[in-house]
C-alpha cells in the first residue's frame, strides 16, 4: 500500500452493506482523497451522513459521478440499469466504472450500453459480504483476504483494469480474471444455488405449525443453524441474484434436483451403499477445502475455521 | 456438579467422536469412578487406549457392560441392534441404558427388545457434534450448553431418567424431553434434511469438470463452504440416519421439493414478487434463531456468533 491516495475522487453508487464497507477502507486506508456518495433512499443518505462515510451524498447519480475517477456501483443487479442511465451524463471522460454484483453477466448488458465513448468499464465481484444489509453493517476490513474476481470484456483498457485490481489488493483482496459467463456459472455452484436452497429449506420449515417452528428453533444447532444465516441475507440483492442469473442457476438447479431425487430414492429403498458412497465422496471437496484454508488463502475469522466446533445431528 | 462421582461405573459402547467427548467429560469431571469401553474396530480400542480414554477396552459388548451402572451406546445407530443383543447377557440388573443416536424411535425398536426385565432404557439424543469422527475427535466441553434431548417410552422409571439427565446436566447440557416420534419429525427438519441437502449439493458439485471443481472450491465463501463442512460429517453415521428416519425424512424433502420448484418456476417465469416474500419471511425465522442465541442458550463459540462475518454471494 503506498502512501499516496490511489485515486483523487471516488463515487459509491449505493451505500449498503458492500458501499459502506467501501467508503470505510477507502477512508481508512486514504485510498482516494474526496468520496461522493448517492444512494436512493433518504434514510440511507441520512444514515450515511451521520457515520461520516462521505464527503458529499446525493439523491442524483450524475451529481454523485461528477469528477470521479472511478465509480462504484454497488447496487442490487436489478437496479444498475436506471442508475447507469442516470449517471451517465456526469461521468468524466477517462472515468473507470466497476461494480460489486453477484451476476457479471447481467451486468454488462444493463450498464454497458450507458457508458459514453472513453468511459472504461471493469465489472468485478468481491466474494465477501455477512447476512446484514445497510450502511450500518459495513466495515472496513470486510476485503481482507478474500477473493475479488474482475469479469472485463475483451478489449477493456488493461489499464482501467488494473487500476481496479490495486484498489481492491489495497483493501486487502486477492484479484483474479475471469470471462463473464463462467463467473456466472462458477457463482451458481458456490453461492446462488446454496443461497436458493437455503431459503427454500427455511420457508419450509416456516410453514410448519407454530408450535414446530419454535422447536425447529431450538434445536437448530443440528445443521439448521448454518441455513438460516444464508437465508438471512438480503431479499431484493438475492432476488436480483436468481432474476439476472436465471439460465445457469436453472441449470445447477436442475442437476442439484436429479441428484436429490437420486438420494431421495436410495432412501426410499434402503439402498445404504449409495447413501454412503456419496456421503464418502463428498468428504473430499471437503478436504480440498480445508486445505485451501490451511494454505492461507482463506480468512480465519470464517465460520469453518479448525477451532470452531460445528455440528452433528 | 456435586463433588462425588454421579456413577460407581459407565460403559461407554462406541469410542467415536462423541462415545471419546463422553469419556473425557466424565473423567474431567469426576462423574464416574470408572469408565469400560467397546469399540469393534482394534485400531479405535488401541488409540483410546493410548488415550488414556477408559479404564478397560474391549471388544466384547457383554464385558463392557458387566457391573456398569450406566451404560452409553454411542454407535451409528444401525449398528445398536446388534451391539445391544451381544451386550446383553452382560447387564447388570437395574443398570439404565441410553444412547446419542440422531433417530429415536428406531433405537427404540432396535435396542428395547434385548433389554432384560429390569434394565432401564432411557434413549437421548446430545444436539452437539462436530463434522470430525474419530477418538481423536473427541473434547470434554463438546456438551457445554447444548441441549440434550430425552426420550423415554411412556412408563420409564422417572428415577433412570433423571439419572440420565443429571449426567448431561453435569456435562454442562440443557436437557429437555420429547415423544420419540416427534423427536424424529423436528430432527428430519433441523439436522437430517439440511444434511442431506449439504451432501447433494457438494456432490453435485464433484460432478463438474476437475477445472471447475477447483474454481469452486476457491470460491467456496459464497455460501458453498459451509456446506462442504456439512457434507464432511461421518458417512456411516449419516447412511444409518437415512435409513432408520426414512418416513420423517421423506416427508420433509418431499415439502422442500416441492417448494423449490415453486421457487424454480419463479425464476424461470422471473416471478420476482415471490421471491422477494419468500427471502423476506425467512429472515423471520433467522430473527428466532439470533434471538434465541442471543438469550444465552446457544453456544458463542458457534459459527454463527455475531461478531463472525459470514458470505455473500
Amino acid at each position: 500500500m503506498s502512501a499516496a491516495p490511489t485515486f483523487a475522487t471516488v463515487a459509491i453508487l449505493g451505500i449498503g452493506l458492500i458501499g459502506s464497507s467501501l467508503a470505510r477502507v477507502i477512508r481508512a486506508r486514504g485510498l482516494a482523497e474526496r468520496i461522493q456518495g448517492f444512494d436512493g433512499s433518504a434514510a440511507v443518505r441520512a444514515r450515511a451522513a451521520e457515520l461520516g462515510l462521505c464527503d458529499a451524498l446525493t439523491d442524483d447519480p450524475a451529481e454523485a459521478v461528477r469528477g470521479a475517477e472511478l465509480v462504484l456501483l454497488c447496487l442490487p443487479v436489478g437496479a444498475n440499469a436506471a442508475v447507469a442511465e442516470a449517471m451517465a451524463p456526469g461521468l468524466a471522460p477517462g472515468a473507470v466504472v466497476s461494480d460489486v454484483g453477484s451476476v457479471k453477466l447481467a451486468v454488462i448488458r444493463d450498464v454497458g450500453p450507458f457508458l459514453p465513448e472513453g468511459v472504461h468499464f471493469v465489472p468485478g465481484h468481491p466474494i465477501a459480504g455477512t447476512e446484514h444489509s445497510g450502511p450500518d453493517a459495513g466495515f472496513a476490513d470486510l476485503f481482507e483476504n478474500r477473493y475479488v474476481i474482475l469479469t472485463p470484456p475483451p478489449g477493456t483498457d488493461p489499464e482501467a483494469v488494473e487500476r481496479v485490481a490495486a484498489l481492491w489488493r489495497a483493501c486487502g483482496s486477492m484479484v483474479s480474471e475471469m470471462d463473464a459467463a463462467h463467473h456466472d456459472k462458477v457463482l451458481a455452484v458456490t453461492s446462488h444455488l446454496p443461497h436458493l436452497i437455503a431459503y427454500t429449506i427455511v420457508g419450509t420449515a416456516f410453514d410448519l405449525e407454530a408450535s414446530e417452528q419454535q422447536e425447529v428453533i431450538r434445536y437448530s444447532a443440528g445443521g439448521f443453524r448454518d441455513f438460516t444465516r444464508i437465508a438471512g441475507s438480503d431479499p431484493v440483492m438475492w432476488r436480483d441474484v436468481f432474476l439476472n442469473n436465471r439460465e445457469a442457476v436453472l441449470e445447477m438447479l436442475q442437476r442439484f434436483s436429479e441428484d436429490l431425487t437420486t438420494l431421495q430414492r436410495a432412501i426410499r429403498w434402503g439402498e445404504g451403499q449409495v447413501l454412503e458412497d456419496l456421503f464418502t465422496r463428498t468428504r473430499e471437496i471437503r478436504r480440498g477445502v480445508v486445505e485451501m484454508r490451511q494454505a492461507g488463502t482463506f480468512d480465519a475469522r470464517e465460520p469453518d475455521a479448525a477451532e470452531e466446533p460445528a455440528k452433528k445431528g
